[in-house]
C-alpha cells in the first residue's frame, strides 16, 4: 500500500486506528471454545481458537480502523499451530479487507544477507504491507527491507516501554564535517541516519504514545513521516496529546490499540465490545481530524 | 547449560567453535535431493532437505565444536516446513548431542509482556540453551529472558557487519551522579548497563570477529563474560586477533563459523569437508588454548 493509498483510507474512514492482534490463548473469551470445537479437529484447537478469535475481532473492528498489527511473539509461542494461525489471519485480511494495511510486528534485523531472508519471508511469502525493524545493527540490516514497492519498514525509534530510557534517550555527540560537533539523542540519530536509506514513502517510525510531548521533538527530525504509535489504552498513552504534538497535514499517524480493544470483554459479546471500543476511538479520531 | 559445564566442554574438546546452521535451500549440495527423495514425501521435500543437510553437518562436525547456532531467518523463510526443520534440528541435537550448547540466533526483543512470550517460545517450548537478543528497547525487553536456570541471553553489542558503525560506535555522553560526565560508545554502554540486569552466568555478548583490536576495549567493560564471535571466515575476521585480544582464563569465547564450514563443498562430500574445516579450526583453537 502506497502512502497516497493509506492517506486516502484515513480520509475516507476518518480513522487512523491500527488494531493490534496480540492474541493470547490465556485471554480467550467465554464460549469461543465451544464454537471452535464444532468446526475444528481436536489436534488443531489452538490454531482454531487463535484464528476464529481474530476473524471475529477483525469483522467487528474493520469499519473503524485502517490497519491491523499482529505481533509475531504471540503466534510463535504456539509453535506450528500459532504460525498457521498467523498465516490464516493474514490470508483472511487479504481476501476480505484488501484496503487495510497489514503490519507484521516482528522487530527483525540482522546482517545484510540474513535480513534479506527476513524480507523474503515477510514481503514475498506472507506478503504483508509493513514490518517493524530494529535499528541497532545499522544500514545493511535495514536496507534489504526497503527494496519492495508499496512495502514499509517501520523502524523502532522511541518505544512505549520503560526500557526506552536505557539507550534510546541517551545523548550522543557527533563530530560533523567542518569540525563542529552536535548533540542529539539516540532515537533522533536513528531517525536522521535512516533517512539516508529510505524516505517517507517506504519508512515509518515507532514512537510510543507514552512519550507525550516528545512528539514535538520527533516532528523536528521527521516532519513528514508516518509514525506508528503504540501505547494508547492499556499502556497509558493519551490520544489527544499524541495528536496535538504529532499530527501533520497528511495525518502522519497510525495509532495502535491492542489489549484495550481485543480484550475489552471476555464474555460472549467480546467481538461486539471490541467493535464498540474501536468505534469510540474512531469517533475521537474523526473529531480530531476535523479540526 | 551452566558456565561451568560450558567451560568443561571447551577444555575436554580443546575447542570453542560454534557451527552456524544458516541452512539455505539455494546452496544445497549435489546429490542430497536424491537421498531425501527416497525418505520423504514430495510435499515435505523442503523440510527433508533442510533437516537432512543439518543432520549430516552436525554428525560430521560435532566432535570439533561445543555449540550450534541455527539462525531463525533461514528457517522462517521456508514457512511451516522451515520451522518444522528448525524444530527437528533442535530435537536431533538434544537427543544425540546433549552436551552441545544450542544458540537460537533470532535477535528478538520487545516490550516486557511480549518478550515474555518469546522467552516462553525459545526457553520452554524449543528448550534451547541460549537466544540472541537485541538491546535497543532496554531493560524490560531483556530481563524476561534472564529468569531461566542454565539459559543464556546473548545480547548484541558490537556486531560483525558494516552497519555496526552507524549506531553501535557512536559516542554517548552520560551525566554521572555527582555532576561529572563521562564518554563512551553505545556498545560499551549496552555492555555496562546490561550488567545491572544479568551476570556472566546468564549473559553473553555478540562481538564480531571483524572488530579486531576492539576486543581490548570490550574486555575493559566485560572482563569475565563469554563473547559469541561471528565473522570468522566468510566475513573476514581473524581467529588469532580475536583470541589475542579477547581470550580470558576461562576462555570466554565462542567463535562461530557458518558459511566457511557448512558450504565448504557443494559436492557429495559436503559433510566430510565440513568436518575437515571444523577440525582445522578446532586444531587452531587447541594450539591457542595450550599457550
Amino acid at each position: 500500500m502506497t502512502r497516497q493509498e493509506l492517506i486516502k483510507q484515513i480520509r475516507e474512514k476518518q480513522s487512523f486506528l491500527c488494531v493490534g492482534l496480540d492474541t493470547d490463548l490465556d485471554k480467550m473469551p467465554k464460549g469461543l471454545k465451544e464454537i471452535v470445537k464444532k468446526e475444528y479437529e481436536e489436534e488443531e484447537m489452538t490454531f482454531g481458537m487463535l484464528l476464529e478469535f481474530n476473524i471475529r475481532i477483525i469483522d467487528a473492528t474493520a469499519p473503524y480502523c485502517v490497519a491491523y498489527k499482529p505481533n509475531l511473539a504471540f503466534y510463535e509461542a504456539y509453535g506450528m499451530e500459532g504460525i498457521a494461525a498467523f498465516e490464516g489471519t493474514i490470508e483472511y485480511l487479504q481476501e476480505n479487507y484488501p484496503n487495510h494495511l497489514i503490519i507484521a510486528d516482528a522487530k527483525r534485523g540482522d546482517i545484510g544477507n540474513t535480513s534479506k531472508m527476513y524480507a523474503k519471508t515477510f514481503f514475498e511469502n506472507y506478503n504483508v504491507d509493513a514490518l517493524t525493524v530494529a535499528p541497532y545493527m545499522g544500514e545493511d540490516s535495514v536496507t534489504p527491507f526497503l527494496g519492495y514497492d508499496g512495502k514499509w519498514v517501520v523502524l523502532l525509534a522511541l518505544t512505549s516501554n520503560k526500557g526506552s530510557h536505557d539507550f534510546q534517550l541517551t545523548t550522543i555527540s557527533k563530530n560533523e564535517e567542518g569540525g563542529t560537533s552536535s548533540e542529539r539523542r539516540l532515537f533522533e540519530e536513528v531517525i536522521l541516519k535512516s533517512q539516508e536509506w529510505g524516505n517517507d514513502e517506504n519508512m515509518m517510525y515507532v514512537v510510543g504514545a507514552t512519550q507525550g510531548k516528545m512528539f514535538e521533538d520527533i516532528r523536528k527530525v521527521a516532519p513528514t513521516h508516518f509514525l506508528l504509535v503504540p501505547g494508547v489504552g492499556a499502556q497509558g498513552g493519551s490520544l489527544e496529546e499524541v495528536c496535538k504534538y504529532g499530527m501533520i497535514d497528511d495525518c502522519g499517524l497510525l495509532v495502535n490499540s491492542s489489549r484495550g480493544i481485543i480484550y475489552a470483554s471476555n464474555e460472549k459479546d467480546f467481538a461486539e465490545v471490541a467493535g464498540q471500543k474501536a468505534k469510540e476511538l474512531q469517533e475521537q479520531m474523526a473529531a480530531i481530524l476535523k479540526k
